[in-house]
């Protein structure tokens, strides 16, 4: 017999509600799910977002949380050049108002998979006295071409970005958009050789690609997309160091050879701005050029957990 | 230049010590991991574990924690009679000790995927003022006969379980070794109806299987393989309540035929103890009979989680 409160009856009813996929032979409602989905090779990605460290209530709601918490697996993915597929839920529920929360939580995972055609195949739920923990596991296929590795970039590649950077905490972080499409037109087209999507930071991210492909970088400092909301800070930094280290963009780097470049920036294959920020060279370390010429060495600013 | 303190030396750490294994392509250190591990279908589970819910320290080591974690998710693997292969780990560190916390956790947890040839394919490392969160998701497949679920019971099935029962949090949850080898040997060598892994209670898992195969039990309270945990207690609880009740025994239950049951029993495929304790029936609900005869309704007596 279902049970429609506690735990059970939140189970059955996300069950209930949970659309049915091609992908998804057996959902919620058993040991594990059975995805029915024959590939090659698979990718996956983990993310944990944690009450008080990546959102706050109620700055943040619920639904809102639910997104931002699919949504950066999903950038993960496009950072790959893949598509996702399906993703598991495990969460930790404060017991007040656990039932409510987990609802509105769900909501908003759910028009995210739906957006991107992901299968919600199952999770864990779990009550405590501690704040919200959500943790989401994406998995996806790589592109025909293979998945876009951090690894291959190449002296003499053009640097790309998507979007603007910089002011995400003002809001970005909790609306913005996955660059999944983005992402797999880039690597079901063109020869991408390194893409990484902005979590950390783009200096940050950025230097993740060069120490993986064993590769310097010179940055154009005027060419680098900065948002509003970088724009509008206040707080004494520049907008062009809130574009550098602010992190949560969940924009896409990338780089590809010259020609590559010339062709993706004269005839974009999608709507989101495309921008060329500078160039791969052999020589370690990044380097940030102004417009008078002067350069300085750009180090790995941007976020990372204190341990 | 790779960081040797904080969150990106640690996972430095982490990546030099993780083992190659042929189904990782890519492991830690990219956006998302890539399996090559080519299959018709994927078996997906996850499972949280918080402190001072699931375990508490100093009651528990941080490696055994790992290993629980690791290990509660392959008996969700064992329960579809399917073969682990990779698994991703997120976990939210208290800031006080968090390097010194991850490092044992992952210790436990490399041990425990050594055991059972899993590859660990990469994590989400963030810290906190709260207390300890992991959150691991396991990849497997299915046997060639397919997943066993927790629908496919049949009236008249005899339903075995493996081990024995009641008193584990007297030490067995941190320490039991999940049936994966059991659950794969039975789904590949024997028509398996149903199956389902002991973590909510026994009462309570049987009572799953028969919600969702639409079917009723009778068991005998005398053939229930009671431990010697569940025999110790001197809580006022019998021993045989404890081990209908208790939950995290990860032993499985399952229900097979009247002929392959005899089979099993008559030439077990591995050393387990393996138990009949009683029946699928049409009738709905779950009776328990005593010794002298007399039935009483088994209620879905276990753990839940309180919303």
């Amino acid at each position: 017999v279902a049970e429609t409160s506690g735990e059970f009856g939140l189970i059955e009813w996300i069950r209930r509600r949970v659309a049915a996929h091609p992908a998804l032979e057996i959902g919620i409602g058993d040991d594990a799910a059975v995805l029915n989905w024959p590939s090659e090779k698979t990718l996956v990605t983990v993310d944990m977002l944690m009450e008080g460290v990546d959102f706050t209530f109620p700055e943040a709601s619920p639904e809102q949380v639910g997104r931002k918490a699919l949504s950066v697996n999903l950038s993960d993915i496009a950072a790959m050049g893949g598509k996702p597929i399906a993703a598991v839920v495990s969460v930790a529920l404060p017991r007040r108002h656990g039932a409510e929360l987990a609802r509105r939580l769900q909501q908003g995972i759910e028009q995210r998979a739906r957006e991107f055609d992901v299968a919600l195949a199952g999770g864990d739920t779990n009550s405590w006295d501690g704040p919200l923990v959500i943790s989401i596991t994406v998995l996806g296929e790589p592109s025909a071409r293979g998945p876009v590795l951090r690894s291959g970039a190449r002296a003499g590649d053009w640097i790309l970005v998507t979007g603007e950077f910089g002011g995400s905490i003002a809001g970005h972080h909790l609306e913005f958009t996955p660059r999944v499409r983005e992402g797999l037109l880039l690597a079901e087209n063109y020869d991408v050789h390194a893409m990484i999507d902005v979590s950390d930071g783009l200096a940050a991210d950025l230097h993740h690609v060069l120490d993986e492909s064993r590769l310097g970088a010179l940055l154009f400092a005027d060419r680098i997309p900065i948002s509003a909301a970088a724009r509008a800070t206040t707080d004494g930094k520049s907008p062009l160091e809130h574009a550098l280290s602010d992190g949560e963009d969940f924009e896409l780097i990338f780089t590809v050879a010259p020609e590559t470049a010339q062709a993706l920036l004269a005839l974009p294959p999608f709507d989101t701005p495309l921008t060329h920020i500078g160039f791969i060279e052999a020589a370690p370390g990044c380097r940030l050029q102004s417009a008078d010429g002067s350069q300085r060495e750009l180090p790995a600013l941007g976020w990372r957990h204190e341990l």
